[in-house]
């Protein structure tokens, strides 16, 4: 029977955790399956109004009675101005054109003060609503906004790429920390470490990061069975958190050419890109990718870079067009199921279970 | 008890591979000792010529009674121009004068003829002197090679960093596949995908290979210890082949300096260059690496950069100055310690037994 701190922590009956896969994914009922079936379903809060984010919450609770968490992105300082705003926006005429897109020159740049009091309010819904687990990406939030989670008793659970950002984590206050392997779809959650630096592999990053920090590891990246979910615990970590795997699960909200892309992808069809969104992310190559692929370095910093390509994405969404999608996916598309979240959790466990009663003593 | 068919096949008790590392790293010593201790032992002979290849089985044959094997490099074709070497000679010329080397402009490109002859060589010697086992980096030999090598009954094992790169392995008649995680130090054993598109870490990889071949997998790419052999094992992999933990060992060749900047590196200091040798590989960073970053795209394939940079590695070494060597390292220098070949293997089979132990039953 494991029984360990994190699962006790957290009141949770599986060491399985479901990414907070930000922008529609993370359905309501989504997350309650992921909870009502013994793991840690997930709000992926990162684009939502505050509003939006109690709503979902108050949804949620009417779908389980079980503990769930949400994450947060931590906003991160960025540095545009508006001719480099304006350069970017030009990079996207053609793709617009394609699309027969309007274009629009006009672009307000967000302030970062106001993005920082929307993060504050979804900082008070979470209190006000009670959940009880909150998580970060991008970084770690400011004193005081921890003080004030951890008087509420929330759980707090941060995101490390690497042993640095881990140790910063625990420093900060953090009850645990996600680790995001190399493998990983998605955004990249590094925040001291540079992108090529922050790239370790799951075998090289999790007994690393155990070995230096003494709050509970959480595994993420290319996590999708019940032999990922072993290996994971065996070095080191106390649970995983698993993301693609629950992307193509019947009640996820990803689009369904999202989800035939991943049915689709080898291991060696993702690639990194910051063309999307101005932040680094492992995603299935695709036209826009390639398209971007020499303006890459100079668009502009998460969030502009994503407002900016915001219209286009939605735009293909509608015409379930995949060639400027963003396809987030880690680096198992091979092992992606059409699944419910039941059979997908019931399956992990129960191969889990079925390789430990082996014995791979070696002796 | 473990004994599966790798382990069968190989005639070895444990599912250890010592990494065959070129460039004077597995001593007569290194490898005889891995073999005693049960692992295998594998000489790195890449750079050897024919006459040091059949000079060091031999002197192995006199330091164990167990099986060990020997690495070969495939030629690879390579394209290039006497002024693309000259301008590639050129970019060296600060870093011969900042070491005091004399400044060569003549420089022969050798013939891709020669170099397979010489690689045919190499195989002759390895049948001729009863070398149970041979493995191949870079590539698959040519069929009459392969056949030729299969007559005597010899097993070979191929490198694969891709499922694709590996199921090619088992149609060209490979008896086994070590697939390198991007977690893997040193060169890149890609030779089917692209550098970026190889990149996959062993939490990936392991599973979405077994799952499409049927020969045995061993995984290599970070794997330091016991934890890191039963994460792979439960992966699905039948072995682990582990290069950084066995390069720092007492009886390994690598030089004190390379060893001592291992001790030194932390997980995140590690990247790839092509700038040493015109291969992606991966070491520490260092002053070389810096000062060629602007020009690694445009040096000469393999092995042509690598003789070019040949004569300053090697002062470099004379010195006892990191800065212009090689310092080639997996993902997890945090885990490597000075020690013998026994302790290593003793400490690794305990860790991994006794993690075996533990009941990880999730449910």
């Amino acid at each position: 029977m494991l029984n360990n701190e994190m699962m006790k922590h957290l009141k949770i009956k599986n060491p399985i955790i479901q990414a907070p896969m930000a922008g529609g994914i993370t359905t309501s009922n989504l997350v309650a399956e992921v909870s009502n079936n013994g793991g840690l379903g997930m709000i992926g809060a990162g684009y939502h109004t505050p509003i939006q984010s109690r709503e979902q919450i108050r949804e949620i609770k009417q779908l389980t009675s079980n503990p769930f968490g949400i994450n947060l992105f931590v906003p991160n300082e960025f540095n545009v101005t508006p001719e480099a705003v304006q350069s970017a926006n030009q990079l996207l005429h053609t793709i617009r054109k394609q699309l027969n897109l309007e274009q629009t020159d006009s672009f307000d740049i967000p302030e970062h003060n106001k993005i920082f009091e929307s993060f504050i309010e979804q900082v008070n819904v979470v209190i006000e609503e009670n959940v009880s687990i909150c998580s970060f990406t991008f970084g770690i939030p400011p004193k005081e906004v921890m003080d004030k989670l951890k008087q509420h008793n929330i759980t707090l659970i941060g995101t490390a790429t690497t042993v640095r950002e881990a140790v910063e984590n625990e420093k900060a206050g953090m009850d645990m920390v996600v680790i995001q392997g190399s493998e990983a779809g998605g955004h990249r959650g590094n925040f001291i470490d540079g992108h090529q630096e922050s790239l370790v592999g799951l075998m090289s990053l999790i007994p690393q990061v155990v070995d230096n920090v003494s709050i509970p590891v959480i595994a993420a990246g290319g996590i999708m069975d019940g032999r990922g979910l072993m290996a994971s615990l065996f070095l080191g970590a106390q649970g995983v958190q698993m993301g693609t795997a629950f992307l193509t699960c019947i009640e996820s909200g990803a689009h369904k050419v999202h989800k035939e892309a991943i049915f689709n992808a080898g291991e060696d069809q993702t690639t990194f890109t910051r063309a999307f969104s101005g932040k680094w992310a492992r995603g299935i190559k695709n036209k826009f990718i390639a398209d971007m692929l020499e303006h890459e370095m100079v668009v502009p910093d998460f969030p502009i870079q994503n407002l900016l390509t915001q219209v286009i994405r939605k735009t293909c969404s509608g015409q379930n067009n995949q060639d400027f999608m963003s396809l987030w996916v880690g680096q198992s598309p091979r092992l992606a199921k059409s699944q419910t979240v039941e059979i997908l959790i019931k399956n992990t466990l129960a191969e889990a279970e079925n390789i430990n009663k082996q014995s791979f003593s070696p002796k």
